[in-house]
């Protein structure tokens, strides 16, 4: 094992391992109804969450889901050092709205649907280096603001092409610090990385060279290969977007086999539920890290975890400039 | 001095202290005819930086004050491990685009008008905990393209009002590491404060709370007094807004002196510039630090600075939502 934190490249290794002291999760209604349902044990049946527009909805998942975090890992707001947190909301409103009484010290982040590896990586350099106990990292997205956002307002029907994923309604929160089961063992920052694809309707293709980047880094860096995770999980990539990755890692000489999942495919059964390529959003990896890996890990069904959580760093205005989409991948390696 | 890294409350000690290595700034011709104009040795006559719209021009200035920070500082981009930067433009794409090419491993952050010291303050983290050598924290806006976004279409005309501030053209960029004359020595993490202010017209009435609560923790976890600092300088609070601030700050007994200026109201004449209440947005703060404050720092003219860039973390969805506007504050303090 090295000796220095920093391993070279783009990854850190942590000496000292932080820990994940528990997690919170809030999903509506057609995320519980996926094949995930089963974990995701604070389900809204309201996607309203009882508020009177969408961003406020938005608002409270993350209220929600950092109240639900600070009770499992038995903290009170008062004990944590750093909330780190972003949402996919033009200026990242949904994330910074809901946790604005929380009085806790606020680091707001941005990297699209990566965002919660983002958080896990700074989250656990702070607790590892020495500057807080105890930090949160929480990422959401909700499929109704964001189709306002984005695409098209709800009440237009808009036709969706095959490629084109559906955001997912939810929020994760993992809190950070020592004393836990689940180690943090490494963090690979990603380089953004841009191939051209301009079509909006097909962020995978997009974010799949950003992906293999930031694998190549981390098992360059580490030394690790595919084989000693259990379970190899990207954000959102898709369908479409796996197929990409899969290939583009097949010509890298990485062979990646049953312990490669994608969290946009696992958290919706596409054909049933007619999210076309998949969930995607800040709140697809968040959730099903922290409502379905997590407490796996807990369980002692998975050991060894990469995470790596993708984001599209486009938005509407620079789509309709004809501008192409840069990409960014975050890894976090865990065990037990 | 405390021998443990965080002193408790919102502050980090750094007992490694990193230093400033050098800077870039962009400005655009307005602010090259401001107060400080001799001091932004890089200023763009075309508000436009050759492209062909604002949003491609606000990424332009993050592209050149990152390629000039890395020269002032002696680094190609291969020598810096992480890039950390934001900015107002929705989905940061100013940034992010603007920065797709360096090939550093990026972390995206948002703190509004606040991002500089965000910037700072974690790039400040990750090389007193050893897991960069170097980090570059950049953070910049664009008047038009806020404009655009936040208010209306330049065409339009609108009227603006006298509590209104005038977004910097301006991007900032600070490489962060071991060797350089200005120490970084504390950084007071701000919470988020809501004082209920709903005038978005009026945003230094919302970030003056912000800016209090960040000064009083910042006293409060050092022991420190505004006597031990030659400039207190605050992000972009405006005439207003540093006006209700002083008034704060006299109730809970800080005696501001001459020693305490606002950027915004030192980067425009907002009498000749009719830039009202004064400037604002994330590239007034960063351009005023890295174009002016530590220029006169490396001139040893100041010795003892403290840096407190102020954030509204409003959306204009939230505004026409009727939501009030919360606001952050981070503060950096450094020194000769």
């Amino acid at each position: 094992m090295s000796q220095t934190k920093r391993l070279g490249g783009q990854t850190v290794e942590f000496i000292t391992r932080p820990t994940i002291l528990g997690c919170g999760v809030v999903v509506g209604p057609k995320e519980a109804e996926g094949p995930l349902g089963e974990d995701f044990t604070c389900a809204e049946t309201d996607p309203m969450l009882g508020q009177d527009s969408w961003e406020k909805a938005e608002s409270m998942l993350f209220t929600k889901a950092v109240s639900e975090c600070l009770k499992k890992s038995a903290l009170s707001p008062g004990d944590v050092n750093y909330m780190i947190a972003g949402d996919l909301l033009n200026q990242c409103t949904a994330s910074s709205f809901g946790l604005r009484t929380l009085g806790v010290p606020y680091l707001g982040i941005y990297g699209a649907c990566s965002t919660m590896a983002e958080g896990l990586s700074i989250g656990a350099m702070l607790v590892d280096g020495g500057y807080a106990s105890k930090v949160i990292a929480a990422a959401g997205s909700h499929f109704c603001s964001a189709e306002k956002q984005y695409r098209f307002p709800l009440e237009y029907g808009g036709q969706r092409p095959p490629g084109a994923q559906w955001t997912v309604t939810g929020c994760g929160a993992a809190a950070i610090g020592y004393g836990g089961n689940i180690k943090i063992t490494h963090t690979t920052t990603g380089r953004i990385e841009d191939m051209g694809i301009r079509d909006a309707n097909n962020m995978g293709a997009a974010m799949a060279p950003a992906f293999v980047s930031t694998v190549k880094a981390h098992f360059a860096d580490t030394g690790r290969t595919p084989n000693d995770y259990d379970l190899i999980v990207s954000g959102d990539l898709g369908a479409v977007g796996r197929e990409i990755a899969a290939e583009l890692l097949d010509k890298e000489g990485f062979a990646f086999g049953d312990n490669y999942k994608d969290c946009g495919m696992m958290i919706f059964d596409s054909k049933k539920q007619d999210t076309h390529a998949g969930g995607s959003g800040c709140g697809c990896s968040a959730s099903v890290l922290c409502g379905h890996i997590l407490p796996k890990m807990e369980q002692k069904k998975i050991s060894r975890l990469l995470f790596i959580a993708t984001g599209a760093l486009l938005s509407p205005t620079t789509t309709l400039q004809g501008e192409s989409i840069p990409a960014i991948a975050h890894a976090v390696s865990m065990e037990i």
